[in-house]
C-alpha cells in the first residue's frame, strides 16, 4: 500500500469543526487505498498567543525555552486530530516531532532537519493506523526540543514523506495551488498544473508565500513530489516535480513579488578591492540577511553600492554601516523604504534569449522605473517603487501572456 | 549543596505576573544556598480548556490522545517559568516529564510512577542551573506520554524529591498549611505545625483537599519530608513527616469532611455467606469506587447493607445493583443523595481509648444523627445528613479543643 503524507496548516485546524473536517478528508484518502500520515501545524493563532505570553514574562525569552513553549501548539492539534479520527472509527496515533524521530541540529528557533528516523511511524502504519505527526518541531542531537522556523511544518511534511518514500506529499492550504501571479494583484492570474522544483524555489525565494523555501529544497534533494492543493475542494492543485517529469515546459512559470524589503545605497565609495567585503562582513556580523547587491559603474575612481534587506533590519543596519562608510571615505548612505521587487521566473529562460529585454520593455511601457536588476539562470528580478507594484505585475504578466493556458 | 524541590499549582502560575512572582520566590531559595528543582502544574484553567476542546472533537476522546493533549499545559508553564528565571539573571532549564525520566506504567489518565531516572536533572543542577520539571506527566514503559490524574503534580514533586534525596519537598498552595478543620466551615480552625504521614493520609482520604493521597503515600514510602505552605507569605506552613520526628504528638490532629458522596442501602437481604461479595463484585466490575460499607445486625435472617459512593457514580450504580438485588431476594434499595462524612483523625487514638465515644457524644449534643460509622486505628468517620455538616464539624472540633494550641 502506498503512503500519502498530508500537511494541514494552522488555518485548516483552527477550531474543533475544522479539525473534524480535516479528519474526514484524511479518512477519504485512507478509504481510497493509501496509508496516510498527517502533519499538522498549531491551531490558528496558538503560536502568536504563546509568543505573547513569552514576551510578558521575559524581555528576551530564552530560545531553548521558546521552543519548549511553542511546541505545545502542535501537540494540541495532533492529539485533537487523532481523537477526531478515532471518533470516525479509525485507529490513529499521534507522535511529537521527537517521537517521530525528526532529528535536527541544535539551533533553536530555526533548526535544520538532519534525519527522520520514523521507526514509530512505520510500525504504526504496519498496524493499520493513521499517523498524525507534529509539524514545525524536532529533537536536537543534544535531546532538546527544537523548532524549524515559521512555515517549518511544510519541511516536516516533506522530510517525513522522504523518509517513508511516500507517493506524494500533499500540502493543503487556503488557495488551490500555485498561480502565475498573486491573484489579489493580478486578476488574470492562472493556476499552474505543474512547476519544477527550481522554479518553485525561485518563486518562494522571491516572495511567493505558498511554500517554505526550505521545504522545496528538501523535496528537490530527495525527489519528493509535492502537490499543493486547497483543503476546501477536491480539485487537483499544482504539482511540484522534477523538470524531466513535466509533459510541457512553459518558458515562463510566473511572476512573484516582495514588498517587505528596503534599499540602502552607499554613495561615492572609493572603487578598490576589499570595499564590498568590508561592508557586507559588517552586516553579516549582525545576522542581517542582505538580498540583492548591485554595484554601479565606477566613475572617477568612486562607485555607488546598493543592496536590499528586510525592512525590519533597517534600525540594526544603519549604525552598522556608519563605521565602514567613514573608514572607506564614502560620501554617506541613503535609505529607501518604499521599494518592491518583481521577479519573473521560468525554466525556459535558459534556452530562450530576450526574456529579460521583454520584461524591461513591458515595465517601460507601463511607465515603471527600474532601480535595480538582478538575475539568475531562471529568474529576472527588478526593484521598483512600491507604488508602481500592481501596475508592474499586470504589465509583466500580460506581456508574457501568463493568464492564457499553455499551448498543448 | 542541599536540594529543595518546590511545587507550584495552577493558581500560582495562572498568568505572566504570577509566573514572575514564582520565579522571584525560586530565586530567593536559590540565594539562600540550595539547589532548586521546581515542579509546575498547567496555568490556571488550561487543563479545563483543553478538556473542552477534546469533547468538541470526539464524543469519547482516546485516553492516549487525551494525555498527549493535556501535557501541553505543563510544557507551557515550565517554559515560561524558565524564561522568567533567565530574565532574572539565573541559568534555568525546563524538562518535560519524559525528559526528567519520570517513568510510569501504561494506564493513561491515571498512570503510576514506577521510577524517576532524573539524570538530566542531576546534570543540570551540577552545572549550577535551576531546573523546572513539568508536573502531572511522565512517559510510559512503552514510550507514550502519560498523566498521573488530577492533582498528580504533588506526586511528581514528591517523586522527584525522593529521586534527588532532596532536603524537603515544598508544596506551595493558596492556603498556608494543613488546618485542624476547613476554616470556611470552622472559624476557630488552627494551622498545624506538623503532622504524620499516616494522619495526612487519613485526612486526604477523608476529603481534605490540600495534598493528593498518592503523593503522601509516596512521601511516606520514600521518607520525603513535605512542607505545605502558602505561595503568598514567607511564614512556615505544615510539615508532614515520620511520627518519630514529631516533638509533640497531639492525640487528635484534625477533622476532615467530604460532601461529595451518596449512600445506597440494600434492604432485607438474606443474611448468608456470599451476599456482600455478589453486590460489591458487580459494582467493582463497573469501576465504581465504593468508600464505606456497613452491614447492620441481622434480624430474622435478613440484613441491610449500606455503602457510600461518589454521587457522580449513582447513575451507573443503580442499574448494576438491580440484578443482584433480585437474585438475592432483597426487598429493594434506597438511595440518599444529601449525606456528608465527618472524619476525626489522630495518631494518638491508638493509645487513648474513648475518642470515638467523645465524638459521638459531641454529635449527639449538637442534635446530629449518625447514619453510618466506620473506623481505622487513627480515624473515626461518621456519615450524617449534609444539612447537619457545619454544625457537626464545629461540635467535634470544639469538643476536642482543636482550636487551642497544643500544650507545650
Amino acid at each position: 500500500m502506498g503512503v500519502v503524507v498530508q500537511k494541514y496548516g494552522g488555518t485548516s485546524v483552527a477550531d474543533p469543526e475544522k479539525i473534524r473536517a480535516v479528519a474526514e478528508r484524511v479518512v477519504s484518502t485512507r478509504k481510497a487505498g493509501s496509508d496516510v500520515v498527517v502533519v499538522v501545524s498549531a491551531m490558528g493563532a496558538t503560536t502568536d498567543d504563546l509568543l505573547d505570553l513569552a514576551h510578558q514574562v521575559a524581555a528576551q525569552p530564552s530560545p531553548r525555552e521558546m521552543d519548549m513553549l511553542l511546541t505545545a501548539g502542535e501537540r494540541i492539534s495532533i492529539a485533537l486530530l487523532c481523537m477526531a479520527l478515532i471518533d470516525l472509527g479509525y485507529e490513529a496515533v499521534s507522535f511529537t516531532g521527537s517521537q517521530a524521530g525528526i532529528v535536527t541540529d541544535t539551533i533553536h528557533g530555526k533548526a535544520r532537519i538532519l534525519e527522520v528516523k520514523g521507526s514509530r511511524i512505520r510500525a504504526a502504519l504496519a498496524e493499520g493506523k493513521i499517523v498524525a505527526v507534529a509539524g514545525f518541531q524536532g529533537v536536537s542531537t543534544s535531546s532538546d526540543i527544537t523548532t524549524l522556523g515559521r512555515g517549518g511544518s511544510d519541511t516536516s511534511a516533506v522530510a517525513v514523506a522522504a523518509s517513508l518514500e511516500a507517493d506524494v506529499c500533499e500540502i493543503y492550504t487556503d488557495v488551490d495551488g500555485v498561480y502565475t501571479a498573486d491573484p489579489r494583484s493580478v486578476p488574470s492570474a492562472r493556476k499552474l498544473d505543474a512547476i519544477t522544483y527550481e522554479e518553485m524555489l525561485e518563486l518562494s525565494a522571491s516572495g511567493a508565500k505558498v511554500l517554505q523555501v526550505r521545504s522545496v529544497e528538501y523535496a528537490r534533494n530527495h525527489g519528493v513530489p509535492i502537490h499543493v492543493r486547497s483543503s476546501f475542494t477536491q480539485a487537483p492543485g499544482t504539482w511540484v516535480v522534477e523538470e524531466a517529469e513535466l509533459m510541457e515546459q512553459a518558458i515562463i512559470s510566473g511572476v512573484a513579488h516582495d514588498a517587505s524589503e528596503a534599499k540602502m545605497t552607499i554613495k561615492a565609495v572609493p572603487d578598490h578591492p576589499g570595499v564590498a567585503a568590508r561592508i557586507f562582513t559588517a552586516l553579516a556580523g549582525e545576522a542581517i540577511n542582505v538580498d540583492m547587491i548591485v554595484q554601479n559603474v565606477s566613475s572617477h575612481g568612486h562607485t555607488d553600492v546598493s543592496f536590499t534587506l528586510p525592512r525590519g533590519d533597517l534600525p540594526t543596519a544603519q549604525p552598522v554601516i556608519e563605521s565602514p562608510c567613514a573608514e572607506l571615505g564614502a560620501e554617506g548612505f541613503d535609505t529607501e523604504h518604499d521599494i518592491a521587487k518583481v521577479s519573473l521566473v521560468g525554466a525556459g529562460m535558459k534556452t530562450h534569449p530576450g526574456v529579460a529585454a521583454q520584461m524591461f520593455t513591458a515595465l517601460a511601457r507601463a511607465g515603471v522605473n527600474i532601480e535595480m536588476i538582478s538575475t539568475s539562470t531562471i529568474r529576472v528580478s527588478c526593484v521598483i517603487k512600491e507604488t508602481d507594484l500592481d501596475r508592474a505585475l499586470v504589465a509583466v504578466h500580460d506581456s508574457f501572456r501568463l493568464g492564457e493556458a499553455a499551448p498543448s
